[in-house]
């Protein structure tokens, strides 16, 4: 008689954007008449840009004619994109980043899961708290995570690391005699909004290094940084090409939340005695992947023209108006913000002792805004709560409005 | 200090196809001068149908307004493509399938190669020899596979039900005394292109249900089935709601291989003990994954329109000529062919007592011809070679006319 994956019942409850979606859409279907807005999920909402349909409608065309028809794609992505990433993410940045150490997704979310796969059920695991929930619920269904103590909200074999206030959403570097093995870092944060500078950062990069560990680096919101000495990619700091994985995303900076793309970095060098971790993602790759729709790469690459990063820069801009609207919103009616300066989430500390999930509901059933608990990422994420900038302006300014009512 | 996954050090060399790949393009770079056709990886070569084109444009131009643009699809799927499917695909086929039991994917081979995930790693598999190298390779990965003969090319672990000439290349049900847990079956086969009749697919549903195992069964070439009495579904056959999981793609029927869409079956009625897999992979699904494009989602759904299925008629009719233009070729020669009359592959006998290997070699070398060894798939394929339809028909006719002045 066959058997189930046993980690997969340890989990306390459903995929917290499930969970959320569940929730507005029972509320919804009871209020039929009412307008909810949401800023929880961080969905984009602006349309794909101009550049990227032409280039999108151009590929589908060519995909139409027998003498342009593309079938499977290159395993690991067409080197057109890759090497454009590599000139336009990294070397123009003065990262040493060669495109065949480029492997091209359909999104982080997946890479962020599946990278797992390719070490030890044995390593240890260290994250963020409060942290986006698919590195930890990932290493969950791998086994790797131990059991769940529900009082505490924590796995007994996951190495926390508060990001609090007192540490300014940053955290510290986990103690040597406990040192993790796979170090789970997201800057700009998810959920927190966050930032790490480049000499904060470069302390991880040496700490990895020294202490045998890689960092697993997430950069999906890069494209929101607005302030110098910030880091768009761990490979600025010395020695990363030794340590360090990153990821990077299409969805928020380019809208691709739909069209899904991403891509995941794995220098050469980075290395567990004599097996290149290059080559395992790669056999990854081969055995459980088919690569990234053609179209889609050629949207990506428009990413990078001329025209597709003067709309794109538009695009974040508007984002990015939205974020101050929120943070300055809620600032001015009395409430803990951080986030939003470098990042399109606003991370606010919950009103009048109200948990993360009370302030949802309050929220949703009060006002009709739907948010995300902050408790949803982590244990010391409760008693926050994460709102996004990329509803439309109006919605955002009526949602900020219709807060400031309560 | 990290480890890695050391299941992947066991592989015995890399996956099938990149070898194949590399060799390929190892003699294309040192004979820039020939013109090599290729019949080995199953990828097709017509353009996408008019109908799949148009569907496209519309929806990129959805993607391209704010009031029509679609940001994350819906975890399992979009429901207008569920619906479509379990109505087009099994409804109208009798088969009791619901649109919710309906998970679609950027892809078969994504899905066969990460159901194993919801399985304990204790279960043990079973696969027909030879067989798509995904089904056994994805366990070797997850380690439930054992240690490798090099002697034999078989893994320890694994239950190989061998299909041969003897038995028209349709497996015998394995002992009930050592009965796996997890069933592979993919018919019309790859790659030996043999099929099974309804009766035949009935036992194996019988015997899964006696005793306690899991079919997973790839339907992805069902398109080119043309006799009767041959079941396009495994959920044609009584009680296979209690026991199968049925994978399929559009690669094949519609030319998917460069736009990537799949969907898998999961019955909610298929438990083990109170727990059912429907919920195990929907968590999966949530965690790891982020959808189709809409803009795949929506081509996906012009297949089964009625312009499309007409055009798409056509396109599996070339390609169903190319087989059966091989397949009589090379019997007119004296070869020892089977395949082509449901499948697009055509399964040869390798002439002259050449294994797989010198075959794949000798082709490439003297005639520039590209197909796979059929040792690659498994033991018992081993003096065997896999010819694909999926060629344009010029190069068919001249790739048999080169084989033939062999």
């Amino acid at each position: 008689m066959y058997k189930i994956n046993e980690n997969y019942s340890k989990f306390p409850g459903s995929y917290l954007f499930s969970t959320i979606g569940k929730k507005v859409r029972v509320y919804g279907e009871a209020h039929p008449e009412k307008k909810i807005i949401r800023l929880g999920i961080g969905d984009v909402t602006q349309p794909l840009a101009p550049a990227i349909v032409d280039a999108l409608h151009k590929a589908v065309d060519e995909m139409g004619r027998g003498e342009t028809f593309h079938g499977y794609a290159p395993d690991l992505g067409y080197a057109f994109l890759r090497e454009t990433i590599a000139e336009c993410d990294y070397r123009s940045r003065g990262c040493d980043i060669e495109a065949d150490e480029i492997f091209i997704s359909d999104g982080a979310k997946c890479d962020c899961g599946n990278i797992q796969e390719i070490f030890s059920l044995d390593n240890r695991i260290a994250v963020c708290d409060p942290v986006y929930p698919v590195y930890v619920d990932s290493n969950v269904m791998a086994g790797r995570t131990g059991t769940y103590d529900r009082e505490r909200g924590t796995w007994s074999d996951v190495i926390y690391m508060p990001c609090t206030a007192e540490n300014d959403f940053v955290p510290e570097l986990p103690e040597k005699e406990n040192a993790p093995d796979l170090i789970y870092l997201c800057f700009p944060n998810n959920p927190t909004g966050s930032v790490i500078t480049k000499e904060g950062l470069q302390k991880w990069v040496d700490y990895a290094n020294q202490a045998g560990a890689v960092i697993l680096y997430d950069a999906a919101y890069e494209a929101y940084i607005t302030e110098d000495n910030i880091p768009h990619s761990i490979f600025e700091c010395r020695g990363a090409r030794g340590c360090a994985i990153e990821f990077r995303s299409f969805s928020k900076n380019a809208g691709f939340t739909g069209l899904r793309l991403g891509f995941t970095v794995i220098p050469k060098e980075l290395k567990c005695g004599n097996v290149s971790l290059h080559s395992l993602w790669a056999r990854r790759h081969g055995t459980k992947y088919n690569g990234a729709p053609y179209i889609v790469q050629r949207a990506g690459q428009a990413v990078y023209s001329q025209e597709g990063r003067a709309q794109l820069k538009e695009q974040i801009g508007y984002y990015q108006r939205n974020a101050a609207y929120i943070f300055d919103g809620l600032k001015s009616m009395g409430y803990t913000v951080s986030g939003a300066v470098n990042s399109p989430y606003i991370w606010l500390k919950t009103p009048e002792g109200m948990n993360s999930w009370e302030f949802f509901d309050h929220l949703l059933e009060r006002v009709n805004v739907v948010g995300t608990p902050g408790s949803g990422f982590g244990p010391s994420g409760e008693g926050y709560f994460r709102l996004t900038a990329f509803g439309s302006y109006e919605n955002t300014v009526e949602a900020v409005e219709r807060i400031k009512a309560l």
